[in-house]
């Protein structure tokens, strides 16, 4: 297993430098500061924006905890061959870094990344992570340049982990009960450790270049976007897709699941929550209005990189 | 087993007449009806309110699907002992009223009322309900009159129930993750069939009474209430308080988690989601204020009939 003390500071780095890169784009709030602990072992450190000229509310969060492997890890197909009084005395190590972002402007689109590395006293370990993009409208240049950062700091490390974890992200951040996507995916990886033509430090390093990518993308998103004006009813529509986020968040996230269950600080696990959402009983876009022609895009299998649209 | 028939019809009568009542409380805005098919069998009448001027978004709905049984029914232990071929063949079949009414003053209390008819082809059956509101400002008169009126109609027909379902709902309305309740509770039963001194016919007759004992019930809470000024600031603790709600029904709620899993219609289960909602990061009401105040009395085993406060 690779050191937990290694991988825990590299990740409060890069909080910091996330935290400070936004910023910089944002006149009018800053990042608070919260470290907590968990009762059971380890803790965190809480970092929120609320109320900007850019952000209306967001968190770049870390965390580390452990203790004893609560009981649902066991129902894993590789956890539950253990015998049982291993998995009694077993115990967890979980790090990484989560953010969610609800930019003020409906032009601005809102953005998730995560980044974790997991470890059991059983001998297993592994890296997951994630980019994904939400626009309240789809900008096709917006949703190109995305992919292709994506792409290019995927490239880097292996030729088949852009198709491969894009088809992942599709597949992961879909509301079903909706039939639609959460907005136009990324790329989401689990339970990396190694393969044939990859050793467990050459996949690190894809997952900290992953976690690095993620500052200079937003950045650039949000200088694109910031300044264009909007009306009431673009807003509107942004609470609408707002209210999809928080569906998604609270009914299919692992992330939030595995914090609920793992007794995690409450109000950093649900910061992803939007600042205002708003649910319309059957609310249907107007034909070849802008919000439908964003509802009809929100589908796997997109090509983003080469968009037919 | 009873006759689906009838109890169809009687759902059907109820949702009839609950809607008229409540329009007469409502001056801008009357009750659609939107009938609806569920693929595999059965459907429903979707009578969704919005924009009033007393009710802001709220919907009384009436349903009774039926099919073949999805697995996770037998996930329940009474009904795995069956064999898994006589599983395979098994249908069920459900029937209710689902209310909740978000109302636009903050001074108007939320309201849910639901009452279910279920049954299998493997010969179980039973009955299942339950009310409870959901103030955003308690109000100790309101909350007296409201388990006054739970107490009487339970009183009726067994000197246990309202003790016995008044605890239920203690525990069935709680949001774990907050470790509070959702509001003053009210009374929850379910996989009610007979005992020994209540027979099938008369436990039926006790569920109509609650089903009957909603609308005079809202439309005092809401003559009470409706005409109370507001502010900007109760506007915003009705949205946050409307997010907790959210928040326990897109993660505990048993009716929403029956509806998705069983291909139930999507905008008729989700209908209970407020219009307007917000998610403030580590939100703390004031100390001493009123908001402060009902938080604090969101918790379990308060004594709504001879309140302490």
């Amino acid at each position: 297993m690779p050191s937990k003390e290694n991988i825990s500071e590299w990740l409060q780095t890069l909080q910091k430098s996330i935290c400070t890169a936004l910023e910089q784009v944002e006149e009018d709030a800053v990042f608070s500061t919260e470290p907590w602990q968990r009762p059971e072992g380890g803790g965190g450190i809480t970092r929120v924006i609320q109320n900007g000229a850019v952000l209306e509310k967001g968190g770049v969060n870390f965390s580390a905890v452990q203790g004893p492997a609560p009981a649902f890890l066991f129902a894993e197909k590789e956890h539950s061959l253990q015998p049982s009084h291993q998995q009694n005395k077993a115990t967890f190590y979980a790090a990484g870094v989560s953010i969610v972002l609800h930019p003020k402007n409906p032009w601005v689109p809102i953005i998730h990344m995560n980044i974790r590395y997991f470890e059991m006293s059983t001998g297993v370990y592994w890296l997951g992570g994630g980019i994904d993009l939400t626009p309240h409208y789809i900008n096709k240049n917006d949703a190109v340049f995305f992919h292709q950062t994506l792409k290019a700091a995927c490239d880097k490390h292996h030729k088949d982990y852009y198709q491969k974890f894009k088809k992942w992200a599709d597949d992961y951040f879909y509301i079903t009960h909706r039939n639609e996507t959460r907005g136009i995916g990324g790329i989401f990886f689990d339970r990396m450790n190694h393969s044939e033509d990859m050793s467990f430090e050459k996949n690190l390093a894809f997952w900290k270049e992953i976690g690095n990518t993620f500052a200079p993308l937003y950045v650039e998103l949000i200088q694109r976007n910031k300044e264009k004006k909007y009306t009431e009813n673009e807003i509107n529509w942004q609470r609408i897709r707002r209210s999809r986020y928080a569906e998604f968040n609270l009914v299919y996230d692992k992330g939030t699941k595995f914090g609920l269950e793992t007794n995690g600080r409450i109000e950093s696990i649900l910061m992803s929550l939007p600042p205002l959402a708003a649910w319309h009983y059957n609310y249907k876009p107007a034909p070849n209005s802008a919000e439908a022609q964003t509802q009809a895009l929100l589908k796997k299998e997109m090509d983003w990189i080469n968009p037919s649209f």
